[in-house]
């Protein structure tokens, strides 16, 4: 199925006013960035860049689109004739997946004709502003988890497709697994899952519901004790499945509290064994406000989906540079009136990373070259520290039109995971704090 | 392509587990409802009903389902036997889309076995969590807008597939148009959009930028004329395209004090008729402060899509009757620990409407008949009123496993579009009021 669609009308009229005046082939640079990061938040993760190059591939004008565009007369036949099965030629860079973002970080950049760059920026940002907002609240609730295991449980609290994307920028960012098969099937995401409450109400008694569970599913499963009366609920299960029963699950309740005394009870029953598993509306806060308790695992939903409050990463699509053919180079360009000033030229990221293998800062090179392209950096004499290095922050994703296949698929989401874990590695510890904060690191122009 | 694994992992463990214990086909009634409206919410809209439809309708565990299953382990043969080609045997009945609701309101109901029945959860809760989360928080701003029209542009700041429903659902609760392409080929939704500032950086000046999209498009299109400087920009789009402009936009700046500004100087320059659409980052309290402002059309993107403060909306999806065979009836079931208590046995909803047109209550009708079905209000002396009317709000969706095709589709959209104003027509004034309240109407249980 073509992606095309997923589109705003203005990037189709914007070409069809293009073409008639000449420009409609003129070289751009479009970069996405953010101007700031939602309140208090300390640091970004880039997610959706495979999804975007999966979409890319699908990306095609085709004799049904074409036609239906026709019909409701959104451009002229002029503007159709160009768009009909025409491919993207340009060139594609940026951060990699798993990837932190700060201020200005030039995440993506599109560089081809006007045409078929302004024709992806709907597409490019809505991947990328749903992926990077699941993904950078994911991160600060694997910080809060410290540890200890997180599952994706939101899909009931969100569309059903940004369910198993949430579910694969979740993943990337730490989570061990989903609730979600169709990430699983999709994104080679581990899933999860044993029972609820329904299955409980199904029986009769809660014993009968969880000796069926046993049964069917053996004592290492998960029972859900909260139906009815918890301490009944883990006597009943300990009694049923035995002391090798894997694990409880509270859904509801004053958790801290809740959580020790089942701990205690479990022990004196003898099951030392068995972990508690809790999934009770929790956010980054909740979570760390349990890291006393003896809980074993976190299964979070709504929050995660929705953002944790941040529900999309603020991305825009700008364009920074035109080519200039009589002055035979680039020119950067930018929106000048009040608010939402943009700062034009190309741009590519580097990371300072100090001596002892902490970041230091975020080093957006601007370089206005005759290509469109910066090429190198400005040292300033203030970033200068014994030991320092440079970690190039832009990979190519695509040359004149070849998507790099790399990113993409199951081998995308485990590249992207691993990438992220090391670049979280680097972050100042002030960057993990929950409270409120500037950004972790300062983003430094060169 | 089917939606079958739109599913989380627990609702086909449970079946496995339902079947080894027998209870796999108890016949089993599961109700969608919110115990309460986001903070400070007044009413909910119902969205999603007809794009569920189509997922049903598509819920099918195919062959290569099937084998994805058995691969991964996720449950055993038995069960995969079951699932495979199977077709949903039940019934679907809920509110129409489009219908206003309330805490309690007894939005969707599914009756079935247990097996088909639980399967369907995660998917109906996902489409109409998300759908109906994006309608309420547009009607919200319908209503701020005072009748001036509302285009819908959020489709970037959010999942690409959810853009498309997010377009639709704004329509249905009363969103003139949509920036999304996808969103009228799909649902039929009127599609708008002209140009954004990257045309205008495109040019060598605004001037130019202009006289194309004025050549290409007629004088009729709309100029956005903040790329430089406002003041500038309104004289030279009057000065390209002569009083007959169709409109300006403004994306940035003081709104209130900038549209006067910019009113009067299109008066001043003869182009009365020339409209003002305004797109800065709008919510329905900025729309509500921009009511006194010579404002003739708004384009809202993100606080659209992210349901402005309250992206999903809070549905469950519980089980509340199980038939009992041996007492030859149903049985009303709910969980009952802490917190998260629910009420079993089926409901229906009705709404009593006053004598003067007024809606007064919502009520949830609760029976417990021998067929798990609700079947006569009873009356409460407290509600009577002279002239009073009661609507019913529980229509069916699906008998014995037929799906109803009438909610599907653009006549489907169209349908709710209209039943949702007919809906919102009814609600006391102060329903409409965008401070944080109480609901509009009680939940009264018969």
């Amino acid at each position: 199925m073509t992606t095309a669609l997923r589109t705003d009308r203005y990037e189709l009229t914007m070409i069809e006013a293009a073409l008639a005046s000449g420009r409609a082939d003129r070289r751009c640079r479009f970069e996405v960035f953010t101007r700031r990061l939602p309140a208090g938040r300390r640091f970004g993760v880039v997610a959706g860049t495979g999804r975007l190059m999966d979409a890319l591939a699908d990306f095609r004008f085709d004799a049904a689109t074409v036609e239906w565009l026709a019909r409701e007369g959104v451009v002229n036949t002029a503007t159709l004739d160009r768009l009909h099965d025409s491919a993207f030629s340009g060139s594609i860079e940026g951060y990699a997946e798993g990837e932190l973002f700060f201020p200005n970080s030039p995440v993506l950049s599109v560089t081809g004709t006007f045409a078929e760059a302004v024709a992806l920026e709907t597409l490019a940002l809505s991947t990328l502003n749903h992926d990077s907002a699941i993904a950078s609240a994911a991160a600060r609730m694997v910080a809060a988890a410290d540890g200890s295991p997180l599952s994706e449980m939101g899909s009931r609290r969100t569309h059903e497709e940004a369910a198993i994307a949430a579910a694969r920028a979740a993943h990337i960012a730490g989570f061990a697994a989903t609730s979600n098969l169709a990430a699983g099937e999709r994104w080679g995401v581990p899933t999860m899952g044993t029972a609820a409450h329904a299955f409980t109400l199904l029986h009769d008694s809660e014993e009968e519901a969880f000796r069926a569970q046993v049964a069917a599913l053996g004592p290492g499963t998960t029972l859900l004790v909260d139906t009815y009366d918890v301490e009944r609920g883990v006597e009943t299960a300990v009694r049923v499945a035995g002391t090798e029963l894997g694990a409880v699950r509270l859904d509801s309740g004053d958790l801290p509290q809740l959580v020790r005394q089942v701990r205690e009870q479990l022990d004196s029953l003898g099951a030392v064994n068995t972990r508690i598993t809790v999934t009770n509306d929790l956010d980054e806060y909740t979570i760390a406000a349990l890291r006393g308790a003896p809980v074993d695992a976190f299964g979070v939903g709504t929050a995660l989906v929705t953002g944790s409050g941040a529900p999309t990463a603020g991305f825009v699509y700008k364009l920074v540079a035109v080519e200039d053919a009589e002055a035979g180079g680039w020119r950067p360009v930018a929106k000048a009136s009040a608010g939402k000033v943009s700062r034009g030229a190309a741009k590519r990221g580097r990371r300072l990373i100090g001596a002892d293998g902490v970041a230091r800062a975020e080093l957006v090179i601007v370089d206005e070259t005759r290509d469109g392209v910066p090429d190198a950096p400005v040292d300033r004499d203030d970033l200068r520290e014994a030991g320092a290095s440079i970690r190039d922050l832009t990979i190519s994703y695509a040359t004149d039109g070849d998507l790099d296949a790399r990113y993409r698929g199951h081998d995308g989401v485990r590249h992207a995971r691993a990438h992220h874990a090391a670049a979280i590695a680097e972050l100042p510890a002030e960057g993990l704090r929950l409270g409120a904060g500037e950004p972790a690191l300062p983003t430094v122009y060169q």
